[in-house]
């Protein structure tokens, strides 16, 4: 993971003990000014006491600062939670020289427990000394919990011969699903733009990411997606044009983070794209990818590299999505598993198991139907994924 | 297992090599005269070839046999399939000397592959020669697929002073949920009753027994509920009375048929009721259970018997019921975990442990809203779950 810096900002992560083994678990983004923000955070009615803060806090559509911790969610944890959340902010601002009211939080791990305020307290002038352009890698491993490797991506554009930077770091390995599928998000850029303007953008490219990945179907309470912009590159987003050219920068950005959520997921061996074509509707081939993307049956085949198409059928069958079963194809990579609801013999199945033993191909169900199309990346369900989940408390 | 029979019933199951290493495989029930029929089928709108037929000439009310093979799902078989679910029809009636339209048929196995009918029939008079009241336990061991053990259960109940006995036999251990819940199942009963009284009693068992279990929320392809009376016992379903009679019976051997599925389900340690109650509806309360005993991360948890109630909260929150977070109550069997939304603490912590390492328990779960209720029983998902399915074909 390269180092890169974004104008103006500066990150750091650190120990404060909330993990085991000296491991990161407080992470810390600054802005030397107030920069622009936007959000969006989980679905999930039942909501952790930081996502609550950040709601209610990002309205004024300005931040400075973003403190966060790994190893304890605080949710499920009622008023002291909110207490504690907001303590969270006050001693950073504090420690900064910084209104409180210029910080969000974000939390992330086990539900239910009271945050250890003693030990975030006690790191938090470290975790501010530890501050530094290139803290980005540093407060990516802070946030991590089962992931197994942090992730980070970067990318550039150009306004009117002025280069802005943007990147964004990203956590979670589980709990993954369409409608909030990152748990924890946070994207820094030097470019100028109103909140609404980002709001925009942000919007737009977690439809085409985040909310096209899952892992195992489930929500997390604390999902949260932040994007800050400072502006002191000089590059000001004020036509569409311009729009355009961030919003591209974007895309990749969250479309190569949510392909590294997946394969970094619990467990994971296999990264797989599955598209949906042919449909009556755009909905109804998203119901259809979801359902194949979701299912257990589908996802253990993909494990054991078993070309197992009728699994496949079956789950397009119960999307409730409008199909004709005896006009479906499906395709592993270019090799034709299916043609017209029946299977295309023994001869091309040994094609269709080189293309499972790869790690990262494409399903493609084609429904004969009319021009809907769209399209989700899932991942294998392992045996590793049931170990991981089954012990994550211990 | 003990072996029952049914007035004027005989079944078989015998091995004609459509499964490996010598393992019944081919199953025929007999009724000395024809019976009434009622039956449900798989939502899924792939369907198998048997499902189509049997679906067409279920219409006239009569069955005499059914003949059923596991191995081999004749699913996405296309014409060739339809021709096959025929013939072994044909096969059966020829042999046993009744007419073709009085036999239903069901497959369960693998999609895709066509039905070797060279072994079929082959087997068929073999089959029919095995033949005997008490068969029906031979016949609940040919229908089994990746099932642990034989499913069967009995009951009696008493009409006008007439005895009528009620027996049936299910398989299924994967691709289990709502809506269709069971891969096969069979019931014979000597009582005597219209087709469409028997269908009134079969829809509501179903919906009060397989509607509410769920092992991995796939949805098979072959579903098949069927019961046959053939009122050799002289009790006759003739008022309102007697339909509960009849309906209490039948709801008996339906749950047990369906909490022996998802205690037998594959890889499964546990069996868990889920129940809602508090919930603003009925509908609410469904919405709850349902996303509750699916999440992955809940099922992982209960296999490791970890009393992770934040998974809990995090499934109740996105279910998309109306649900108030601070207002939640869960308990483990009789163990409170979580009161107003917060966790009851460490002390008892090691009580819901314990509840856990039971093999069957109660989540309880109170919205405190309002009086919507509703339940399901599902089960852990255990590492043999993944291992299991990942080479079902290999």
């Amino acid at each position: 993971m390269e180092n890169v810096a974004v104008k103006g900002f500066k990150a750091a992560g650190v120990a404060s003990g909330l993990k085991k083994r000296g491991k990161k678990d407080l992470g810390l983004i600054f802005s030397q000014v107030p920069a622009s923000v936007a959000g969006v955070f989980t679905s999930n009615l039942v909501r952790a006491a930081p996502v609550l803060l950040d709601m209610e806090r990002i309205k004024s559509g300005s931040c400075q600062a973003i403190i966060v911790n790994s190893g304890n969610a605080n949710c499920c944890t009622g008023g002291q939670g909110m207490r504690d959340a907001g303590t969270m902010a006050r001693l950073a601002a504090s420690e900064l020289g910084i209104s409180e009211e210029l910080v969000l939080v974000a939390s992330t791990g086990v539900i239910g427990e009271p945050l250890p305020m003693e030990k975030i307290e006690a790191a938090v002038p470290d975790l501010v000394r530890s501050l530094q352009p290139e803290g980005i890698s540093d407060l990516a491993m802070s946030i991590m919990t089962t992931d197994t490797v942090p992730k980070m991506v970067s990318g550039q554009g150009l306004l009117e011969d002025k280069t802005f930077t943007v990147i964004g770091v990203a956590k979670g390995a589980g709990m993954i699903r369409p409608d909030m599928a990152t748990m924890l998000c946070f994207v820094c850029t030097d470019v100028e733009a109103a909140p609404e303007i980002l709001k925009e953008a942000l919007v737009k490219a977690a439809d085409r990411s985040f909310n096209r990945i899952t892992i195992d179907g489930d929500t997390s309470t604390n999902d949260t997606v932040l994007v800050m912009a400072n502006g002191m590159s000089g590059a000001v987003i004020q036509s569409l044009a311009h729009k355009n050219i961030f919003q591209k920068v974007l895309d990749e950005i969250f479309l190569a983070l949510a392909k590294q959520l997946v394969r970094g997921g619990e467990g994971v061996t296999k990264l797989v794209e599955i598209v949906v074509r042919g449909a009556l509707s755009d909905s109804d081939a998203r119901k259809v990818a979801d359902t194949v993307a979701h299912s257990p049956l589908v996802k253990t085949a993909f494990f054991g590299e078993d070309a197992n198409w009728g699994r496949i059928m079956g789950a397009v069958g119960r999307a409730g999505a409008e199909v004709d079963p005896d006009n479906i194809d499906v395709y592993f990579d270019d090799v034709q598993m299916v043609k017209t609801g029946m299977g295309c013999g023994k001869a091309v199945e040994a094609e269709a198991t080189k293309v499972l033993m790869k790690p990262e191909f494409v399903v493609t169900i084609d429904l004969n139907m009319g021009r809907g199309s769209d399209s989700m990346f899932t991942c294998d369900f392992s045996v590793d994924y049931v170990r991981i989940n089954a012990d994550y408390r211990s």
